[in-house]
């Protein structure tokens, strides 16, 4: 099945997450509000080695990005003490949003001899908004040089 | 714009929910993963005020709802102590999955004279599988009735 | 054994959570940090009903309670669509911080006939600081008049 | 002040967490209960270093560790995008419970010239009990070992 694989170009970046007890609910499984905190954990650190750290973004421009849309299919559940790998890549740019394709993808085996199982993916739309009013503000073209 | 406005019907069954420190974040408004558990919330008491209880299905069945996919549209942000209204309101029945559509309302003002404002809007597909196996399965007759 | 019974005097003040998806893990109980949560819901609900409200005061006096120490005791696990009452009452109060003993206690059985059940206790103190600076302040004599 | 200052040994096992914006709460700071789950990371950590997977563990023996008591000091606040050092110590080992000394620590500095902060510390005792019964059982002697 299609969903089987990760679609995720071979240049996404790349971010390794543990699934803690935190993590978890009764099903077994990890609670599916939880892998959107993954996506971002993957978000930030695509962005904080491009060189933009938000709070310092924050403080300087006055300005942040918020999430304006989520799209996130579930294939398949992460377990406890799974080692999970998180990628992000951006899909589409616009003046004012961006919008990032993100996959969750489940290490294989303790060998790692398996490709990486897709567990879920998402589409993630951030609009950049002026942090008190939240009026959506035309994205800094530093900020669209870095990430393109 | 039409996205101030609820499309929730009137019959959609409406619960309470009230925002604390929990579920903000330093933007100083509500964590947008938050908002899924708000809509989950309503949900279960949808589905409790109906009669039926997921724990008590799980032990009976061997089986439970499992969410497949999410589709969330962010419009305004709440903050703390924010009065909401969440929404539920059957959208299409299959044989092993629901769509339910969702919105987070802000209730406007001490007085209440306003109507009630969008700030999110979600559709959530839910999937009955086998507990342990997480298989799809056939959701029972019974739970359909139900819900319709 | 006396960890059976719930300590907290008739008057102290109670508000009800029920349990869902997101506060359990995959231990099939209630994920022991989620209990602060609800102990905090208590509060804020105990301090509105007194007529303060946190968002309102951080914005009139630029300061705010911040938790200095937790001291909880873990008795039994809560579960999915258990129904708790959890309890709040002023156990110590000094000039910059307050203390605030608080239960979790489980709704027993369907016709309520049993005393609720202690699950866990906890001791909260809570310093008033202020809200860019956390420097502790000194509490305004008008909240510590309603606490008491 | 004393509080200044880590207590935890040189030997103490150590792990670093970054926070993002789940971690954070409106105030501007990471959520207390957040702390908790950051120490439970180290620990976890600590236990997988020393060969001990909880899923494993509770696969094989049926039994698991669960958090009885927690007991934690809050000196200073850590905010958006900062780098932590979480510590893990064995405090004390019992027949059915261990006690575990746990700090969180601020990196401080771009050039790591000054010692970590301390910003919270914490005692949690975990109960080594029944997987389904929850009863305190004695935890296996090749679990102590590997601890000690």
């Amino acid at each position: 099945m299609s969903q089987d694989h990760s679609t995720a170009s071979l240049s996404a970046f790349r971010w390794p997450v543990r699934v803690y007890w935190e993590d978890t609910d009764a099903g077994g499984i990890v609670f599916y509000a939880n892998y959107l905190k993954f996506m971002e954990r993957a978000r930030t650190e695509w962005l904080r080695q491009a060189g933009i750290a938000q709070s310092t973004l924050k403080e300087q421009s006055g300005c942040m990005f918020v999430v304006s849309a989520t799209n996130v299919q579930y294939h398949r559940p992460a377990r406890l003490d799974d080692e999970l790998i998180i990628t992000a890549a951006m899909e589409q740019t616009g003046r004012a949003s961006i919008s990032i394709a993100q996959e969750v993808l489940l290490v294989n085996g303790a060998d790692r001899a398996q490709a990486p199982q897709l567990l879920c993916a998402g589409q993630i739309r951030l609009g950049w908004v002026h942090a008190e009013t939240f009026k959506p503000m035309r994205i800094p073209s530093s900020i669209l040089e870095v990430l393109k």
